[in-house]
């Protein structure tokens, strides 16, 4: 990244700005159609300052995706309360979005479609594939030992917990697929159906939830 | 479409040969390096042929999901077996290929990555959303009665067969997403977390499963 910004923005904000940009190109344009001029369209920098900092349109993706899996990652770094029922269910909330019956914000639809639209490009892209290889991989090293607290403390049945673990990811990444290509909205009936799969094959007790 | 071909082929020879070519330049250059040229250099075909045909790139890729829709649903028009646990798992089979142990037609993750590349496409692109909208149902249909004649045996538990069906579909696309978007394969670890899921929370009993 190049010192030299426009207007003699700070270095921070000017790669802030060029990522929030590319945010909004992505939705509006789909990753198909995203240029360095769109991106630059949504933003009060020239195309040239873009070229200071990035190579071209790839590199800026590739930083675009670092600054998502960022923010979708940094709810792993929220401690265990030690209550593994509620830790799972932070964990599905913060990857999912705030269940719907308890109010959501404007854009989760938004900010699903978006990662979707980036790990679709892994189909084809190795970096993208290792990016979002090594963000699964830390949510289900997230994942495992709040399972295995569960199993401990017989709150949750017997489980595989690294294939738990993984089941779930798939489950979260489907209802992903389901609530950002469909004309409808599919997060209420899943949200029920995944928590009825929680509710019948991992928690076997609550001994320890305060639900009011 | 014309009927005007090049080398006098017939026009649903073209018309194949076109949606090979895209198929193929799909798996090469994925759906943002997606050109007519690049469909063309994969066929025989001049790309004034393919302007005889399409009026652009966007209606050969409709075509195209057309294309592969058609072979993603063919097997919804297998009749009942009678054993909803045997319908079940060929449905299963069908969507995400044959069980990996079981030995895999070398090209299902592709057919899979295809899949997803244009799912991902109904993210901003309305009749992409409605086409895949219209899949899912079609799946919902063929699998609500499977699941209804499943609880009428007392094979299956007495779960609610839409949002049952609609949670295996999240399923099914969920371990979609995370086989091809990944490093390595994950279809053993999720094929048996699926199986662990129909056997502990669909199925009750296999009075009628020939599993020799």
């Amino acid at each position: 990244m190049s010192d030299t910004t426009e207007l003699g923005a700070d270095p921070t904000d000017t790669h802030e700005a060029i990522m929030c940009g590319t945010y909004q190109a992505l939705r509006e344009h789909g990753y198909a159609g995203l240029s360095i001029q769109r991106i630059a369209d949504e933003t009060d920098l020239s195309k040239s300052t873009f070229y200071h900092h990035f190579d071209g349109k790839d590199e800026i993706l590739l930083s675009f995706a670092d600054y998502i899996l960022e923010q979708f990652t940094w709810g792993l770094r929220i401690g265990s309360t030690g209550d593994p029922v509620r830790d799972l269910y932070t964990f599905l909330d913060l990857t999912l979005g705030i269940h719907p019956s308890d109010g959501d914000s404007p854009n989760t639809e938004e900010r699903l479609a978006t990662y979707l639209e980036l790990r679709s490009q892994a189909i084809h892209d190795p970096e993208f594939r290792d990016k979002f290889t090594e963000m699964s991989d830390g949510y289900v090293d997230h994942l495992v030992p709040i399972l295995q607290d569960g199993i401990d403390q017989g709150v949750f049945a017997d489980v595989d917990p690294e294939q738990t673990a993984r089941f779930l990811l798939a489950i979260v990444d489907g209802i992903i697929v389901e609530v950002t290509t469909r004309t409808d909205d599919q997060r209420p009936v899943l949200w029920n159906a995944l928590e009825a799969y929680i509710e019948e094959s991992i928690i076997t007790a609550h001994p320890q939830r305060a639900d009011s």
